[in-house]
């Protein structure tokens, strides 16, 4: 008997035959003799539903209110699968974020889990054979209720995963588990039986979305067990490991990410001076714009430096705006902007043992005739960024050249 | 400057539309320079909705789980209002059931109100120009969120209220005000400036269905001037009135009820003895059935006598059973149903100091040649059951032998 958080997102809840679906499956749980606590997001679509209720009586809506509007989706879906669950004959309970309480900060819309208190809830397991708990929101010290933004249900399952103690944090969604890479790109991309956290941090944040960021390094951070599943089909899912197992025994690399929403922005000849990275990047963060790579090269002429990095495509223009006014400030340098640019990343835990990773993937690249735009590296990742039009070209011959297809 | 507490229902916030128009009437109270808490219920279809659902899941759903579901509904309506405020240049907040708190009984699905704790809704007060309450909602003593069952909504407004002390309680609606009776069926009926509290009990309990009967049961109790008002249309609506102005000058009738929903049950030749009204009335009253009006005469013959009382026609099946097998404990007696009927009262505070006013009204039957079935008298009110075909029929009639028309 194992304590278990179960989360399901808004398509495993999407209608009333996928709720029984769910229903049935945490029946099966419980039956095995499992205590579960089970997180639910909004039926999907309910949420933008709710948004665009929101905007349709307020241009700039407030976030404070819009919490309590769109905290309703994951209220009604909670309720519902707790239904379904009596409906089988099982004692359940259905809590809201506050009614646990998941204590936050004030930030609506994307609040941060300040502090979970489960002494209720560990009594409520006691009486009760499952607890359903409306994911993606909590309360703030205030009183008011927030929401944590999109993915935030992920969070939520996590965070009390974390406090509770729990044995595993299962996460149904869609997709039957982590892949090697998409399989939409690459026919005989592989499910992983299991990933470290490194990893899926660089493979979630580079595009394989899975599982929401935040909940990732929470999971690592507080030592949960995670376990990627499909609510739609059996299987294992793929575990996300807390143990660092032997490097060695790792394959070189596990997966391939990439993504085509970035845009890349450089400033040519500045001044290799100290500060100068600062002046550059400083105004981009003041603006709130999330900046991804950075890449620095030794100028040739006059002690000066080509500074490159890239961000979210939707910040490109406001970035580029920027870029200008500081150039103009700095007397006058070149801006060279970009928007039509992909990046893939080859990521590995075990490249921090095995070298020449990187020389070998860039002769993939030479041998498909790919241009490399820019290069940045780390620890367990390599991350290129090349022309958009050849990234399917690219991964596809990554996983090739680096056997992906064998486990 | 006044603290006002208003109530709009269902129909008044239906649509995005309403909304707006509702926000624009709030907004000029909040100019005019009161202070304002506003009620809301649920978006109407928006309740059924969450029912509906709530019953696709489940096929007898727990009143708990279905609290959870059914009140997201109010919680999204005053979202909603509270952003059309805000978009209107105001200070608002908006509050659910739990976090003013209105504590409630564990009854989910038809909770009591217990207590209403003000303090921090005064304190808001202090700081925003209206607070936005989800009406029709509580939390009971274990922190469960609970309901109050259709129409709950008035009486959180009339609630809230009694406890701020409110100088008013205004409860807008789709119609302007009372009426002297139903103007579908009266042409000339007339809306009422004033009227008691009694008389508006007695209103609504018979049929003119413009504010919960608890509502005004509460207003009264705590002495809360109330006020319907039409939110579609401009007007002053009627206020039903706390003080006892000079039954004097007032009108000998104030309105006509009626309703066609009951259905008469008669059981003949009971014994004329101590117990036999409890006999026949109490396994009625553990089934749940209420019953409405009761009338024994005194019988002819054997010392019998004849008992006859009126349930909603929804029980009138599972009365008709009842009383079948407790005649036949009391030795055979005849059972009489019929479901045929509807009922019409004449009300009016007045009647305790004017004679007459029955006799006036029995005449007006026998000038129309309608047959009277049964008669039940009150202070404030004569109530008449005939076959429902006549009901319309009577109701005119009335109105203009009384001349209700004329101010």
């Amino acid at each position: 008997m194992a304590l278990v958080v179960q989360k399901y997102g808004g398509t495993s809840v999407a209608d009333i035959e996928r709720i029984q679906a769910v229903a049935k499956r945490i029946s099966r749980s419980i039956i095995e003799g499992h205590r579960l606590v089970v997180v639910v997001s909004a039926m999907s679509g309910e949420t933008d539903r709710l948004l665009a209720l929101g905007r349709s009586v307020s241009e700039v809506p407030s976030a404070q209110m819009m919490d309590i509007l769109v905290s309703t989706g994951e209220q009604v879906s909670s309720a519902l699968l707790a239904l379904a669950l009596q409906d089988r004959g099982h004692a359940v309970l259905s809590l809201c974020g506050w009614q646990i309480p998941i204590t936050t900060d004030a930030m609506h819309g994307k609040a941060r889990i300040e502090d979970i208190d489960v002494t209720r809830l560990e009594g409520f397991l006691e009486s009760y054979q499952a607890v359903v708990v409306a994911g993606f929101q909590g309360i703030s010290s205030e009183g008011r209720i927030t929401t944590m933004g999109r993915g935030g249900s992920d969070t939520t399952a996590v965070a009390l995963a974390a406090a509770l103690s729990a044995d595993e944090c299962q996460i149904y969604t869609d997709v039957d588990g982590v892949y090697t890479t998409d399989p939409r790109v690459v026919d005989n991309a592989r499910r992983l039986d299991s990933i470290t956290f490194e990893e899926m941090l660089e493979m979630s944040s580079l595009g394989s979305k899975v599982l929401q960021i935040r909940s990732v390094e929470f999971a690592g951070k507080y030592h949960v067990p995670l376990r990627v599943l499909s609510s739609f089909t059996e299987g294992v899912g793929t575990l996300i490991r807390l143990d660092k197992e032997d490097d060695m025994e790792q394959p070189e690399v596990s997966g391939i990410a990439f993504n085509c929403d970035e845009a890349k922005l450089t400033v040519r000849g500045v001044p290799d001076v100290p500060g100068a990275a600062y002046q550059i990047l400083g105004p981009i963060g003041e603006a709130s714009i999330e900046v991804d790579m950075i890449v620095q090269n030794i100028g040739a002429e006059n002690n000066t430096t080509d500074f490159t990095f890239t961000v979210h495509r939707r910040d490109f223009d406001q970035a580029l705006k920027i870029l200008l006014k500081i150039s103009e400030q700095l007397g006058g340098l070149e801006v060279i902007g970009d928007a039509n640019i992909g990046k893939v990343s080859l990521v590995g835990v075990a490249m921090r043992s095995h070298a020449g990773i990187a020389s070998r993937m860039f002769k993939v690249f030479a041998d498909e005739n790919i241009n490399i735009l820019m290069i940045s590296t780390s620890e367990i990742k390599v991350s290129v960024v090349v022309e958009q039009k050849y990234i399917e070209l690219a991964v596809r011959a990554l996983h090739t050249a680096f056997q992906l297809e064998k486990p």
